[in-house]
């Protein structure tokens, strides 16, 4: 009982913090906490890991931010109010400097979202974190990937690309005049959680974009069982192009970088009104980039001119396959 | 959406199985599952990690089922039923053969336990898998760390220190005449499931022990604001002395080594009766090795001769420190 804290036992304690939605939390074998009345947990896992989805050198407070903020992604796209999460760090290891700024961004994201940290595991290895996080939607309200109908519009959020055109800068790709929204886009995305509440009711089918536009707008496709129709000049590409990147650089950049986590969603052409006073009241652009087909299976891109469609080239970014530079393609 | 599944897509596939209690699993942004009326949700994480917690040559099947178990065995320690889980794999390539065992151990695992995979992730990098697994308890029933009392009677199930002599006999440390027992409790150890529910009603306290005995009742005690005696004698060291170990390494091994995932629990002396006959019916070997005292953070030894009382050594496994051999002790 005289037992000295190791180091180890110190970097455990920069995760415990208080946890007001939680009966019980780290300390003991398991947390417990409480589903509220009426609600479906929706329950979502992702892995960073060095070398895959980050930089050895990459700041560790951001990197705490994007660490939980890529995971609440997820439960954005369902329409969840984020809740609890779980943190498995893998560290070779124990940086108390770094451990106390990747803490720092990490419980930044928490506490700007409501989620209590209820638990986790800190092992020696090569750097990975794991998070699980867990929301709440009433039941029956959570909005899949598999709602879509033909004659949808298909909406996207925000600047997607701009994360991927950061990640190039980065890799010494492309040098761009002003790469400080592309570099924040990457290093610190914003899941949108608020957005993901106000669309349901409102939206047939959802996902956030992770991997390209193009990638998941197949999920979406292959689970709503409808084919799409992409219209290029509708495509949000200014803040790219405001970079300082070329069209078709930003078009690429939108339609197969990833990092982004915006959500991607089919609604009905009857709300369009509703659409646009909720991206107003959230000052985020919403932008009508297509329409949902009958024609099950096909993805295709309408032209700007003459209005020439094309299939779209759906590779989205895999892990297993050496990612080939979206600059060659 | 011609897209060809890349080895990486199939080997996800290895995981997708059944999930009869959960309303929406793997395949969207997030799982959807429902908690009973009345029950709390307990949640833990655990990572296994190579080199740390496994060597590189482990066999994938024992390891799938030993990923899982661990983590049952967390719920076990709260008398938690074990419900869903989600698993976040990392390997350094897409060896099919080697996922499709380490998937049949762990399905092993969750079909003999009733769990529900609902989600997961699959990243490159070097191996190591994360799990969370949750469980369900009535409201106000989960057994913690915390509810020790002075006087209460401390009980260990099964044989702890098997694993870790199985440990040294792969490492080369020991050589034993039948090794059999002790690799298998280090390859497949049992989640004590049944034991954990049995016990709601009747422990006031429990945890398991995956650090050792010593270590681990060091965590009991604090929680519980209590302090502990260990009778010796009462030591369950016999599976160890029958294979091959002599009493001052079976002693060690059960103080210090880890691995073992048995239950150690506290409880009133009125309850004895009820408890033997929980282990018999669970075929279950149960050992009463002490009890809790007054003197708050004071864990001591009461050796067989003469009932001398000296100090334990609350040493547990500790993945920051290069863990020093416990047979140099």
């Amino acid at each position: 009982m005289a037992r000295a804290y190791s180091e180890f036992e110190l970097i455990r304690r920069y995760f415990t913090r208080p946890t007001p939605h939680t009966d019980l939390s780290a300390g003991d074998d398991a947390a417990l906490l409480r589903v509220s009345a009426g609600m479906q947990l929706a329950v979502s896992t992702d892995t960073l890991a060095e070398g895959t989805h980050f930089f050895c050198d990459a700041a560790p407070r951001d990197l705490g931010w994007k660490t939980l903020a890529v995971n609440l992604s997820d439960l954005a796209a369902m329409g969840a109010v984020p809740r609890w999460a779980t943190l498995a760090l893998t560290l070779p290891g124990a940086d108390a400097v770094w451990v106390e700024l990747f803490a720092e961004g990490f419980f930044e994201c928490a506490g700007r979202y409501g989620v209590d940290v209820v638990g986790g595991d800190t092992t020696q290895g090569p750097r990975s974190m794991t998070v699980t996080v867990f929301g709440e939607v009433p039941e029956g309200e959570a909005i899949t990937r598999a709602g879509g109908l033909p004659g949808d519009d298909l909406w996207i959020s925000g600047t997607p690309g701009l994360a991927a055109l950061g990640l190039n800068v980065l890799q010494g790709n492309i040098h761009l005049a002003d790469a400080g929204h592309a570099l924040a886009a990457l290093h610190r995305p914003v899941p949108r959680v608020e957005l993901g509440l106000a669309l349901r009711g409102q939206a047939h089918a959802m996902l956030d974009v992770s991997d390209g536009l193009a990638g998941d707008l197949g999920h979406l496709c292959r689970s709503s069982n409808v084919g799409a129709v992409i219209e290029v000049k509708a495509l949000p590409l200014g803040s790219m192009i405001d970079s300082g990147a070329d069209e078709a650089l930003a078009r690429c950049l939108l339609l197969s970088g990833g990092d982004d986590y915006e959500l991607l969603f089919a609604a009905s052409p009857e709300v369009r009104e509703e659409l646009a006073a909720i991206g107003e009241t959230l000052r985020l652009t919403l932008s009508r980039i297509g329409r949902l087909t009958e024609s099950v299976g096909e993805i295709l891109l309408a032209e700007a001119a003459g209005n020439v469609l094309r299939p779209l080239d759906v590779r989205g970014y895999e892990h297993f396959t050496e990612p080939a530079s979206i600059l060659n393609e």
